[in-house]
């Protein structure tokens, strides 16, 4: 893309209402625009980041055999009368009548949705196990809505559904969750640690927050330091592999690691103090085990071998779509802008043109530019004719991780200069090079 | 995806309530599940299909130079006070008070919300052209919902908005829409004429609808049979290059084509009476051009080169992503089931096993499960233990393309079966040779 064809709103001050670091980074970088309390657009740029963390949202849940669909975000209000959670769910609810008088409600989570689904389709126990998942925005009406798109009240969410005929089994499908949730969030260069969490209004005995250490995180956590030592890295995972699949949660979850909810003192007593910490995180997701509480109310039985009707087991998980972008910033930032990591930055490589209009350093930009595009890569040509201080400022601000600078005296040594965002450290090297850095660098991406 | 692990509820018995063939089809084929009046659930095939068409959208939108971001569902109704369609647009919106008692609504169309971005941060004429778009869930409180998707309530729709500082730039934008809609209908696989039509709540002095020929389609049309004859084909398009955006639109909006909306019998009339036609048509896309109608009352102005302000020119243009699904089946079926036409189809080929568990079927089938996946293409074999028949009947209602089907006295031969899903053809040949022709006729897809 060509900046001059693109459609990017910086601002130069400071929105003096935002008061976290990706709030106002992410309105400063023109990623997006407040409509009405909570509620944004997602401007060009940040609609590139939230793709980006969708796309390899669906990439982890296919691949640990989750099968993708599309729940609308209006539903009817009777199915809420059916699990009692009509009552409980309170005014986070957004409620709607419609023009026929019917009772309506902007979906703010699907269990009631998806256990319709199941029961109208599956009747036998052969059709199990089956783990069903969309994306779709969702809706809570939040009294305070706040830091941007972080507690928004219109959000984009993943939520994911398991029917398992046994409690056993259903295990199996959160711990195969667990797994898959370590493998994405590392994907989009975040550490999500998994903390024993609280049921809340989902409900369940089983449930596992994913946290991202951060300053500005609404939940205090308590953990073993030993944890943040964990990686997942690029480990083969056999997904219908029980033992494998229970050795890594066991793996991430045996070490204290815990929100405020189901802290205890005591517990945490027992690990050695140095490795004590307490701080603060973002919650980017969770999963639950719920056993038959939807499947009981709502009728969801399948026929077991015996013959006989069970209701069936389920857990339901979620990974915060919108929400991640504004965590990713929180967690890769400096004073001067964003630091977007490989793997969901919305473009790859920048490239700055020292002297627009300089046939030579036009010709060479267009030059990277297309070899960058050959590649299969997704440059962004700052081709304004804007001063260098300018065009470095954007740069940095809007946080591609690798930039590379073209200007008349180094393309005299037949160099140009590549500079990583995250290190600030700058290479020379004949333009060729730096095309074959950048392609090695996103490589197998 | 092996059809074990997937989730297809195909219903033996048809509908009672689905009227016309495409409602009736994707309840059959497991492609959607009504949640509520005109408000679906997208099955996991329904799903896909959604899904490609969304993307030939994206790719063409993009192509033609136009940027992807994307506004949220829920809009401030204060938006549509300034522009005057708050009272205007009646009892279709689907209004929503907030629990702070704030007046929002479920967006049907986005001019307002756009307009409201394009002000808060363009200001100068040198950033024109600018065309924006999304695609995006909105909703339109029908009095009767009916025909599944194709009148929905909830409804997926690319809305595009071009921002010009002249009303030739505008229209230039309009011809561009043009052009690239015609090429994105028919990557589709899908005919669909321009056709005069009415400006409706959008407004708007120029304005056509894009309309498929089908049976059950909502709208009266009459055209002259010279532009049923008119193809897109592969022709390089210079989206910036005005004269040939404008020829393109000559040559298919010349011939007589209109809705009965805007249709006049006199002018009909000097249309040779062997090529007049009458027939009821679908539409699938509209394009309107509307000059200031938003950008007067709602102050989009930009400085123009005369350092005075001025209203900027603009113009919306939509397609009915949900509602092409159904289309295109309505134009693409048979008595037993759907043909999906290669460009949306949301598997590229089917295998049928004639014989479960019999070592050799089954190893001919993994093998072209392994080719057809190592080709970059997505088969869906069906390793149920069902009879044939079953079978036969599953891949012709869900309309897949191809399908080779693998059995142990054809293997004894060392060849597969081959058929066409449109005309029911088959070519015995060897497993690899199957591979290959498919792989042809997806090749560049």
């Amino acid at each position: 893309m060509r900046l001059t064809r693109y459609f990017l709103p910086v601002l130069k001050e400071t929105p003096a209402d935002a008061q976290i670091a990706s709030h106002r980074l992410m309105l400063r970088a023109g990623m997006v625009k407040q409509q009405a309390a909570g509620i944004y657009s997602w401007l060009p740029l940040g609609w590139k980041v939230l793709k980006n963390i969708e796309r390899i949202v669906h990439e982890e849940q296919q691949r640990a055999g989750h099968i993708p669909m599309l729940m609308p975000t209006v539903q009817p209000g009777e199915l809420w009368q059916e699990s009692g959670r009509d009552n409980s769910y309170g005014p986070e609810m957004l409620r709607i009548t419609d023009r026929q008088g019917r009772k309506m409600l902007y979906g703010p989570t699907n269990e009631e949705m998806i256990t319709d689904i199941f029961r109208s389709h599956v009747s036998s126990y052969k059709e199990l196990p089956l783990t069903l998942y969309h994306i779709q925005w969702k809706f809570r009406d939040e009294i305070r809505p706040r830091f941007g798109v972080m507690r928004g009240r219109e959000f984009y969410m993943k939520d994911g559904y398991n029917f398992d005929l046994t409690k056993d089994d259903a295990l199996h499908a959160y711990n195969r969750h667990l797994v898959s949730y370590l493998r994405t969030y590392e994907r989009m260069g975040l550490q999500a640690i998994p903390m024993r969490a609280d049921g809340g209004p989902i409900g369940g005995d089983y449930t596992h927050e994913f946290l991202v250490l951060a300053e500005t995180g609404e939940s205090e956590v308590f953990y073993d330091s030993a944890v943040t030592d964990l990686t997942f890295g690029d480990r083969e995972i056999d997904y219908d592999d029980v033992a494998q699949c229970q050795s890594i949660l066991d793996e991430f979850t045996t070490r204290y690691a815990r929100t405020d909810e189901t802290h205890d003192e005591a517990l945490f007593g027992q690990v050695p103090e140095e490795r004590r910490r307490s701080a603060r995180g973002i919650e980017v997701g969770q999963i639950f085990y719920f056993g038959t509480k939807y499947s009981e109310p709502m009728g969801a039985h399948v026929q077991g071998p015996d013959g006989k009707p069970v209701p069936v087991h389920m857990g339901s998980h979620g990974i915060g779509v919108s929400r991640l972008v504004g965590a990713i910033i929180e967690a890769s930032h400096d004073e001067n802008g964003i630091i977007w990591p490989e793997g969901v930055t919305p473009f790859h490589c920048g490239i700055v043109n020292l002297k627009q209009g300089d046939a030579e350093a036009d010709g060479a930009c267009e030059g990277l530019y297309d070899g960058l595009t050959a590649l299969g890569l997704e440059p962004l040509y700052d081709d304004r004719d804007e001063r260098a201080g300018a065009k470095f400022a954007t740069m940095d601000l809007i946080g591609l991780p690798w930039r590379i600078t073209v200007g008349p005296r180094g393309l005299k040594n037949g160099v140009v200069e590549l500079t990583s965002r995250r290190t600030g450290e700058s290479e020379e090297l004949p333009p060729e090079a730096a095309l074959e850095k950048v392609a090695g660098i996103y490589a197998g991406r």
